[in-house]
Parts: C-alpha cells; sequence; structure tokens
C-alpha cells in the first residue's frame, strides 16, 4: 500500500495518511507503533499532550533497529503544548521531546492550540495538561502567538524540525499570524469530519498555501470512549446510512469510506486505531475513489458540530468563539 | 426617554441605545443625525467607511449651536478602517477623521474589521472601501492586529479617544490581543440578531469585561436594501410569527422587540432609520421587559447565518473561518 504525499508550502513532502497516536495507551504504544509501521504507515502524529512520546519512540527505535524503515523514510509529528508557548521555554521543550523519542529532529512541529498557558515545569508535572482547577479556573501566560510562532521558526533555523504548522486556529488568527510570519505555517491541523465540514477554514488554508490535516476523522467516535455526553447523544456515524450506504457499494468499512472522503478533499488523516486489522485497513483509504455525488452525500451531513472545544470542556477559552 | 449606559472596563459609560450611520445618505445624514440628538439619541456610531462623517459632524454641530447638547453629553463612535492599520498611519487617519466631525476626541474608536489592507491615502480615494478587483484580489499590508493596536493604545495616551474597542472579531483573535494589549478594548462590536445570536463569543467578552455591541440587529434588514439575494432569501424577522406574536403582546413593534431582546441580553445596540418615527421608537427599547420564555423563543431563531462577511462578497478575507 503506497500513501500519496502532500506537497508542503516548504518544499517538504507529508504522508496524506498517518497514524495518530491520542489515546494510544502507554502500555501498548511501543508495539502499536511498531506494528503501524509494520504495516506501511510512514506518518506518526504525536503530541507532548498524549504522554506517550517516549513509547512511540521505543516502538520506531525498534521498527529502525529491524530494517522495517530508516529516520528518513519517516514522518514524525508533534505538537507544542499550551504551557509552553513562552519564547523561551519552546526550544527546551521541544528538545525534551525530541529525547522522548529518541530522535534529532521533527518532520513537523506544532502549535497545539492557540492558548497559552502559565509554565509548568516539567519535573513538576509532564504532560502538564489544562493544569485546570475549579477554584482557579486556568493561569494563563502572557505570550502572544506571534512571540511563540517566532520561537518556532527558531526551532527550524536549529534544524529541530524541518517544518512547523499550526492547529485549532480559527480564521482571523491565521490571517494575523500571516502577517508577521517569517515562516508560513506549512500545515494547520483541525477536527474535521461530516458533521464539521468547515468549508470556509479549507478554502482559507487552500487559497495560503497551508495543507490541512483532519483530526477525529470518525466524529463523536473519539469522544464516546471519553465518555463526553454531547459524543453519545450524536448519531454514530459508522452506523449512519448516508456513510454505510456508500461504503457497502464500495465494499469497504465506514471508516474507510469516512477517510477517503477526507482525502479525497485534499486533507491529511491520522487515523488511531489499536487493532491490527483496522490499522491496516484505515491505511487503504486512497486506492478507491468515491463519486462526486457520493462525497458531496456525506458533506451534507454537516452541522457545525465540534466536540474538541475548551469551551464545553472548561467552560472557559473560548477559541472556537 | 432616559437610555441607560453600560458600564466600561475603564470607568466611562456608554449609552446602551445610540443611533447607527451605516447605510445612511450624505444628503440627510447633517438633519438625520440633528434629528437623532433631538429625539434624544447621545450615542452615534460612525465610521471611516459610511462616508458621511463630515455630514454627521455638521449635524452634531449644529445641535451643539442650537442647545440641543453638549459635546461632553455626546458619545461619537468611530472606526478605523482596514486600510489604515500600518501603524504610522493609525493617529494621521484618527486626526483627520476628528476633523471631519468637527471635534477633539472621540468617545471610542474601534478596529473596523482584523484585516490589514495596504494603504490607500486618502487625498487619492476617500473612504477608500475594499480596494477589491476581480484582476488583483485585495492588496494586503503586513501590519499585525498587535502593532495597530498598540498605535490604537497610543491614540488614547494623546486624548484622541477617550476608549479604544475592536469589531468583528473572533475568540481565539481576542485572546490572543488580550495578551499583548496595555490598554485592554473596552468595546467588542459584531453581528448580532436572531439568526446569528453567539452565545460563546457573548460569554467570552462577558468573562473577560469586554461590552458587546450589536449591529444589524434586525437581521436580513439591513442587507436587503443592498440587495443581497442571502438576506432577500431569509425570512424577514420583522414578518417572523415568533417576533411578530411578542409584539403584539407588549404593545411594541417588532423593530423595539428585538432590539430589546438585544439590550435585555446586555448588548448595547446602534439601530438605524431616516424616519423620524421609527428613529425615535428604535430609542424607546429598554422601558418594557420581554419575559424570559420570550427572550428565549427569540434566541430559538438561531441558525448561525451571517451577513457581513467578506467571504460572500469579497470570496476572500474568510475572517470568520
Amino acid at each position: 500500500m503506497t500513501v500519496p504525499n502532500i506537497k508542503l508550502n516548504n518544499g517538504h513532502s507529508m504522508p496524506q495518511v498517518g497514524f495518530g497516536l491520542w489515546k494510544v495507551a502507554n502500555e501498548t504504544c511501543a508495539d502499536t507503533v511498531y506494528n503501524a509501521i509494520k504495516v506501511g504507515y510512514r506518518l506518526l502524529d504525536g503530541a507532548c499532550d498524549y504522554g506517550n512520546e517516549k513509547e512511540a519512540g521505543e516502538g520506531v527505535a525498534r521498527a529502525i533497529k529491524d530494517g522495517l524503515v530508516k529516520r528518513e523514510e519517516l514522518f514524525i509529528v508533534s505538537k507544542l503544548w499550551n504551557s509552553f508557548h513562552d519564547a523561551d521555554q519552546v526550544e527546551p521543550i521541544c528538545r525534551k521531546q525530541l529525547a522522548d523519542w529518541g530522535v534529532d529532529y521533527f518532520d513537523l512541529y506544532v502549535i497545539h492550540f492557540p492558548i497559552a498557558l502559565k509554565y509548568v515545569d516539567p519535573a513538576v508535572r509532564y504532560p502538564p495538561g489544562w493544569n485546570y482547577s475549579e477554584e482557579e479556573g486556568v493561569q494563563l501566560s502572557n505570550a502572544s502567538i506571534e512571540s511563540t510562532w517566532h520561537a518556532m521558526e527558531d526551532l527550524v533555523g536549529k534544524g529541530l524540525t524541518k517544518t512547523i504548522g499550526i492547529s485549532n486556529m480559527q480564521g482571523s488568527l491565521i490571517l494575523d499570524m500571516l502577517r508577521y510570519a517569517k515562516i508560513r505555517p506549512a500545515t494547520l491541523q483541525i477536527e474535521h469530519h461530516p458533521y464539521l465540514v468547515q468549508p470556509t477554514l479549507l478554502q482559507l488554508a487552500k487559497s495560503e498555501g497551508i495543507a490541512v490535516t483532519a483530526y477525529s476523522s470518525f466524529g463523536p467516535q473519539s469522544f464516546i470512549e471519553l465518555e463526553w455526553q454531547k459524543a453519545k447523544d450524536t448519531p454514530v456515524l459508522f452506523e449512519h446510512p448516508v456513510v454505510t450506504k456508500i461504503a457497502e457499494k464500495h465494499n469497504r468499512t465506514p471508516a474507510q469510506t469516512l477517510l477517503r472522503w477526507s482525502t479525497q478533499r485534499g486533507l491529511g488523516v491520522i487515523p488511531k486505531s489499536n487493532n491490527p486489522d483496522r490499522l491496516k485497513q484505515n491505511l487503504e483509504v486512497t486506492d478507491f475513489d468515491l463519486e462526486q455525488s457520493e462525497i458531496d452525500a456525506i458533506t451534507g451531513l454537516d452541522r457545525g458540530l465540534r466536540f474538541n472545544n475548551p469551551t464545553d470542556y472548561l467552560g472557559t477559552l473560548h477559541i472556537f468563539a
């Protein structure tokens, strides 16, 4: 299974299908990453906040040692957590994350959220999470996105990452960034599924030459295991008749159909699975084509429904207002 | 008719109901402003882009000369147009606008849109508008919102405006601004009507101590006269049964009911009318109370429908993506 590449605005290439490490358990992470590489994944999408970068790195090291892959054939993604937005904290935490992975450079390093939280020493708590308490709320840092972005740019100059990108950002903030960016963001990672189609944001990214990666491609699915009521109250996409009908016609799973819908729209995808069969299936999502009418039917499920929203789970940090 | 004040985060007070100058024709503007002051309006909401600040100033001058009002009893609002975001252009254009109005200071000066367009010399074209052509699109400036905001802050230091605010901004950009603002924005002006209720943005503004002013309180109404198809295709709020039923019960017009819905939610409003009777009626929107169930019923009309969106009328500048 050959995965197509997306050509980034800095000349680098990014595999269109990758393996997402969010919610991959520490106990199984090294094996899962090893297996993912074995079945053909080349992009691994990690983050400080996922709390499993060491284990992911172990899987990578074993795969390289066993000759499955070379470092330069992998595309390793990590993300700057909110607590490390202060300009002088960006390089130290990136270096720590590189050490956790056991690699010299990231292929892509991303601002995880446009939210600057107060610094938390990794020696005290790591990953620091949202650092939220009912009594004190969240404690913010005064780092602007501009100051953080310039620190991200410095990482490229120092060879710590080949590419830098953004995530969970809205139109007006992206347009503002593009005013001062010396290195333009190459990628934008967003929640994207048939219930949250975001056509205008995709249009913006396209016109600005920013590649988009979809997360939570299966919609509520990712959040049901977190026991989120909003997700439980939403019709499961894997059983949605619009999706299942198209899946049956193409003799694919609903998951594959949803991923093909995204990849045919030009997006990268980063599904996660702990199941070896599904791991492989999720990679096979660029070797068949949906008809335009099928794409449109799935797009028509849009209801502007966002799950990963701090407004909902923290009651503050209204970045999507 | 006494209009309540909204207390701003800098200690100043802003009348909750004002007169909006958008689309007030140059020929009638001076008389309309004079009449608005005569019937009791104290807040006048203008902007470079409305192209009628000289005429509005004439109405103000006449009203002061005739003893209807003193300057310090008025709350004059103006806005920085997109073409003047470059830090070194902010003070000159503000001074020009003050000269047009014939006043020494604004009570509130607002960044009209979070969009920095290339500078246009007022001697060449004024107001400059969107400066859009099919061939060249829009020409942007590289001014960041931070650099523009710091120039806005300098206006306060120089006494050219008492208060500074923002307009048409989204959550993540506002949160970013609050990281670097030495003077926090006191007000946020947004499109707001029953078809675009924006509860999370209001929640953000409230929690950050930013007063919100609604524009286009009548929804599609403001845009039908511009011949916008999207507005024509939307049920008129003045005839919407949910609105008319509540209006009849309170023996008010639908317009008054819509404005009361906004003011009871804590927002300022800036309706416009060229009709002297309606001018007066629109001011009488804080002397009756809707029941919570009535407010909820109107809020329930929300459909996330935005009319004033550059994406729709320019096909670019996706600030609401």
